[in-house]
């Protein structure tokens, strides 16, 4: 997945993330779009931590689930949504450090469903430390109103 | 689990959910605290949507982790803290309504390990619709200064 | 879902699941199939054991995976096959006992997926205990001869 | 991880194998052992085929599950056993080809918890495909009579 992405799924990955609203109420940014590949940054703040100050696995889970969504999104049909079925995460380091980089890529994109590996970094004075991994289950759909699966 | 829950345990999971930033940021609240059970309320907020303005996957996920991870501190010995292993969750509905409410239930609370059922409902002009289901691992710990696992 | 099962589909799941090698070289049988329901026995013997002699959790996931597959098939449109997209389990407790009762259970049954609570008891003189609990994600498909999903 | 294996870990993870009366049932063989990583080979054969004659998800996923904790036991102290507290597997092919390969992967080595990445592949003809992926949380443990967690 070197290839590049056309600039018309970038900008319907970077127009779609403006458009939720809680990931600018996080404070999350969209890092690199890439086909099959997409990387969430998520800065330290009071307004994203728990109850020792470390970043809430709420909002960690909340990052990795939209860069797997995105990441299949690039790989979806022109007019596609898409819709997250499932995710599985295991938190296994304190999300401690000046901000997080989450990294949703496509492991088999299937006809109607694709599996995406979640994994998420704390960057601290430079160096990175895996503190969340995950499996999550994508779908294409073609927007409808009500949002049905 | 009908018995009544003591004041001091109430108490210890209410103190520290207020100290969870993201849930105020959230705008989440706890609405019942019982012996392995803990429901949390999310009101529908412009901050907490997605793209297509139902409420985010993200902030679903963070409501459920959260109850059951306080279900599980209602069990575990006295001072003690909580942290979520791992969950699953599947997103069957949209989020549509008023508000959610995430209930976190102690399936199996065993030496080391607990695990958890996890419920979300839209509520929507009085009627309630299930929008995701988990289940999730949650290990009681003695609070230590690094946070490791 | 307590409506009765028509004897056609109850037929077509005992049909499908005879021509399941792997269950019948397990030992498993089907135990009961209602409307979203299935349970599946799993009698002990040394052939489905790990090192310490109790059943692996190899075979404990096989026939948990299977009830719910069934479970799901019992919903379908009557030409359907099914085909599980995900599950995941917690095993809670050593499988000891003269055997397991896996359940599959139709949570949320949607218009492409369908949702199941599974869980397992271990028999053992006469009481259950819960041996394993996990939550699945299983699409009904019209029978292809590639098995694509 | 590309540091040599001891040759008693090695044998302790062969011993243990040899005990798990359902591998030699379903005519697994360990492929290869190293630290952090444990490779099964899983024949097809009628026994552990579904109804459409591919080998049954229950099979390929007790392979997998097997591969993960051996993974951990590489990495965890000389007496330990281990217990897969739960994994979470996504069958994204199906299972079509003369064997399967899982190999278990140590991700995140924790002190008490470790997660694991699983993978599973067909082989057929020479070619190779992946059809399973999974994440899976095990406990290191020292032995007890009960098994208990």
């Amino acid at each position: 997945m070197t290839s590049e992405l056309d600039p018309a799924t970038e900008r319907r990955v970077r127009d779609s993330f403006a458009k939720q609203r809680l990931m600018t109420h996080l404070g999350a940014r969209i890092e690199s779009v890439t086909p099959g590949r997409v990387v969430i940054a998520l800065p330290h703040r009071a307004e994203v931590t728990q109850q020792n100050g470390y970043i809430h696995a709420g909002a960690t889970s909340a990052v990795a689930d939209t860069a797997g969504g995105y990441a299949t999104l690039t790989l979806c049909p022109p007019d596609s949504d898409v819709l997250t079925v499932e995710y599985k995460i295991n938190l296994v380091a304190p999300a401690i450090g000046e901000r997080l980089e989450a990294v949703g890529e496509v492991v088999k994109a299937g006809r109607t469903l694709t599996v995406t590996a979640l994994d998420v970094h704390a960057v601290r004075d430079g160096s990175r430390t895996l503190i969340a991994t995950g499996q999550q289950t994508v779908m294409c759909l073609r927007p409808r109103a009500d949002g049905a699966v």
